[in-house]
């Protein structure tokens, strides 16, 4: 069998199977639900009937049980289920009453059973499963499944249905495979940007105000104006106008745009008073307002393309369950940009994207994988154009080099796309930019330019976000960092720390207002504790980049004593040479200047 | 009599009268309502029951008549109504429906009428009026009234009621103050920033979205950025930290902060669905953010003072009518700030208020005048800490000898405040910064600071903003400029226009990529127009600072030809010397390096 992501998935369904014969085994009372494969491992979900709960014990027990079942290489068979009345009386009389329901629903579907037997033909367990199965459980290696957690679970996900337990666990090929798993998960709970978040006072969600609506706290804030600063400059610099629009707009708007129609579920409405004779909407997206500036001007092909940016508040009604921290919110900050040109442009400007993405993403140190969907079953627009557009799409990826999956048919109605998914330190991925080809809007709006032979013809419009979303990004990069930024991210970049406070605070003060006049975000750290505290607080609490320590010596020699976050003592310096490797640093974007030396 | 801001008022309700009187000769159909004196001059409303429409000719021969009545200096008598019913008969049989109607209304006021004699006692003309009024007509310059224009108006603002004919005029004591007047609003017609706003494609307001909800065109996009900026970086030089903070909150936190109270009407609630728990309020104000994030740690006198600034965006209710260009808005970005700071600590803070309101406008050349407002008769917080709050006011103003008038109980409910009022270039003011103690919203969040003593204390709050409303603050820019922006604000900084298009576009290319790479804003004029027309098109309509014509000579010579707007021809530069001269300007944010050498 070869083992890529699709027979993963088969691994870990049938590890699944196993896990569910060793809780039936030790647990008699246990019913079961479902049980899939997931992205990361699988579940499954049991009504123990006798109430209890599972302990962190049980799960070990569980486990070891699971290793005692895979070494009698017992057999996946799959049965065809002949009379369904009859097996739903079987499943009914062992009390497997939701194993009973799924049957009821899929008997006109061909269902299939899969029993496990030994050699013999034993069978030890069975259940209600479409497959496919690994062939038999010589495959699943002892010690390359581990579960994970206990959590409840509604049956069928409804609140209204009994509470389930759900069993969490992974597994892989190998304990290799398993071990770098289980190595991310733990750095990825130590990275969450929620906890960080509180630690390095970085934002806030208050009950007072609601989930998913965040309060951006000066640290963060600071982040963000640095990540804004290189984002405007970067537009002006590649040919971009950067405009603002309002986050109220009349529902006329939008039954224009169509949103009306299609996204009405996760719009804000505002609620109309007796004298009100207009519907207000909060923006859930900024697209039309762009098109209201493009026509507030004639164009022609001369002066396209026109690429139009704006950091764009939008707010986007999301289940209150939903919501988590910087990465599942109601209201947040588009990165968002579109670009109105000709077909002959199309090309040229999607590269033109593929740059900036790829520019952007490398100071950040994070490579991405790039996703291509196209044209699905039903769609707008003619043919002609949905051909040109995929075809621009794949010939700027190609003409690059670039590799590239292609999901077909994913597109959406409206036009084909890019996504890039951008991996972190520890090799997640993250939805980030997106190049979304439009042919609805324009149509909708009307929107129009004169063409070379005098015609007026419809511009072809792009939807693009390098970032996606400034809260989500700023949840990636708290993680991808592990909460230490680099220095020209770090909301505090130099503390300084007199040895005492009597003796070395007026040469400390005076280092500290020559760094802020620079611009160096310096903090002056003059509280009643001891040095070493001091350090190790900003160091490793803060995760501030440097610290510079001054006694004695250093007001002799007009010198600092520097630390560096992750590496240590790494030198005494002129305050003025060091205010340079600073300075220098933070301009090019670079993390850590002496990282390198002492590696 | 003293010829002040008060006499002139009455000058201007005599003049009012005088029209009147003019009015009923020339037209004798018409019957009175009002005609007040107002802040730039008077008006009278009339009902011309024959149905005639005031023309401009109309106007015209009013003020003629109106220049003979003055010349026959009569007398304005006060005259006490003994008889009220006998009056009120007097005016229906005269068909003077509306004064009957105030009469019948003022009947206890000991209402009194006005009586325009001459010196032998025949009456011409009486109003129904509370006056004071001037003794007689000599006061009254025939060179110094003017009328300006007819506008519709209801019978006392109602819709419901008849639609009168309302005359605009305005009088000054002599006709250099009217000159002066009559030029100003012919300049301020011409400043008009909604005109230049679709002159100069700065901003529009939609209809598909709606009144007061500003689309921000790349242009003004730009004002607004270089604004942004200087203002976030002074920020962080003066100590504030800057915070982000979101639109939508659960009326939960405007019930704490009392808005849900006092603030309802202008208030944009979101409209709840069956499933919702909370109701969500779009922000009108940011402060009640800013104290949760106070509240996110703790402080100490020796953390404060805690300068906390947002750009923040807030959307208050307003009637349709009152909606107006950049200026009044229904969505606007403040640039706030609130201060968090120990009782010791105000006086300071104010006076550093104070510079960076003054840093800021000289950055404009704009001067501006200070209003005080103290406590009203209800109020909240303690007389200890009212008195506290307006000695502290007064003392950072007095130490820094500033003149500031006092509105005397004019101050909110929840403490005292200093208004800046603006004069732009020609002499209009415009409420901008403000500085607002606030003792109510700390006490309803329960904020607290731990002093020296150890005992935790309530902070002092101050609000504060420098331009108000960044959508008013353009507007105002707008017109303080007449579209003319300096360097560093200019939209398009320098057009650079190749004599002929064949010969010399290369080199003017390579000169706008020099200029772009550098950050200035430069834009090639490669148009197929004439040079000249070029040049009146960058200079005049689009107001660009500099156009630098390139031909053979400039190719030889690698120079620019330069014209500064508002100059003309102001000599040929080496391209690099010309960068460094419109480099610094735009540092310096002066405008035009060339304006004075050649004045």
């Amino acid at each position: 069998m070869e083992k890529n992501e699709e027979t993963l998935r088969v691994l870990r369904h049938s590890t699944s199977h196993i896990m569910a014969q060793a809780v039936q085994k030790l647990f008699p009372s246990a019913k079961l639900a479902i049980g899939p494969a997931t992205a990361d491992g699988f579940y499954y979900d049991f009504d123990l009937t006798d109430g209890h709960a599972f302990t962190t014990d049980d799960l070990a027990k569980i486990e070891e049980e699971m290793k005692n079942i895979v070494k009698q290489n017992l057999t996946f068979e799959k049965v065809y289920v002949d009379d369904v009345d009859k097996q739903i009386k079987e499943f009914m009389d062992e009390g497997e009453i939701y194993k009973a329901e799924l049957l009821e629903e899929h008997r006109n579907d061909n269902p299939t059973l899969y029993v496990t037997r030994d050699k013999d033909g034993n069978a030890y367990f069975n259940d209600l499963c479409a497959g496919p199965h690994l062939p038999n459980t010589s495959y699943i290696k002892a010690n390359a499944f581990k579960l994970l957690k206990v959590a409840g679970a509604y049956w069928r996900g409804n609140e209204k249905n009994k509470m389930l337990q759900r069993i969490y666990a992974t597994a892989y090929w190998n304990k290799e495979d398993l071990d770098n798993y289980l190595h991310m998960i733990e750095e990825a709970e130590k990275r969450d940007h929620r906890k960080l978040g509180t630690q390095l006072d970085l934002f806030s969600v208050r009950e007072e105000i609601g989930g998913g609506l965040v309060l951006w706290h000066p640290n963060l804030a600071v982040v963000r104006e640095e990540i804004e600063n290189y984002w405007r400059s970067e537009h002006r610099k590649r040919g971009y106008v950067i405009v603002t629009t309002p986050q109220l707009a009349k529902s006329k708007l939008w039954e224009i745009s169509g949103h009306m129609d299609h996204y009405k579920d996760n719009m804000f409405f505002i609620q109309k008073d007796k004298e009100d004779e207009d519907q207000f909407v909060v923006k859930p997206m900024n697209c039309p307002f762009h098109i209201l500036i493009y026509q507030a001007n004639r164009h022609s092909y001369r002066s396209l393309p026109l690429r139009m940016a704006e950091l764009g508040t939008v707010y986007r009604k999301e289940k209150s369950g939903a919501l988590s921290g910087l990465t599942r919110v109601q209201g947040f900050t588009q990165d968002d940009a579109h670009v109105f040109c000709t077909p002959e442009q199309l090309v040229d400007e999607i590269n033109a994207i593929i740059d900036f993405v790829a520019d952007t993403m490398a100071i950040f140190e994070m490579d991405f994988e790039v996703e291509l969907s196209t044209r699905p079953e039903s769609y707008v627009g003619s043919l002609e154009n949905w051909d040109l557009a995929e075809k621009g799409l794949k010939q700027a990826m190609d003409s690059r080099g670039m590799k590239y999956d292609i999901n077909e048919g994913d597109g959406a109605f409206y036009g084909p796309k890019i996504d890039f998914k951008v991996k972190d330190a520890i090799g997640r991925t993250w939805q980030c930019a997106t190049i979304q080809l439009d042919f609805n809007l324009p149509a909708r709006f009307d929107i129009k330019y004169q063409d070379k032979d005098g015609q007026l013809k419809t511009p072809v419009m792009l939807h693009r976000v390098i970032f996606g979303s400034m809260e989500r990004f700023h949840g990636l990069l708290i993680e991808h960092y592990a909460g230490a930024f680099p220095t020209w991210l770090a909301p505090t970049q130099v503390a300084i720390v007199p040895i005492s406070n009597d003796k070395h605070t007026d040469y400390a003060e005076a280092v500290y207002k020559k760094m802020r006049a620079v611009g160096i975000r310096a903090n002056l750290d003059d509280r009643s504790e001891s040095m070493n505290y001091k350090i190790r607080e900003s160091l490793q609490d803060k995760k501030i980049p440097y610290v510079c320590v001054i006694g004695d010596k250093e007001i002799e020699s007009g010198t600092v004593s520097v630390r560096a976050r992750g590496i240590g003592q790494i030198g005494t310096f002129p305050v003025d040479e060091f205010i340079s490797i600073i300075e220098k640093e933070i301009e090019t974007r670079a993390n850590n200047s002496f990282a390198k030396k002492t590696e």
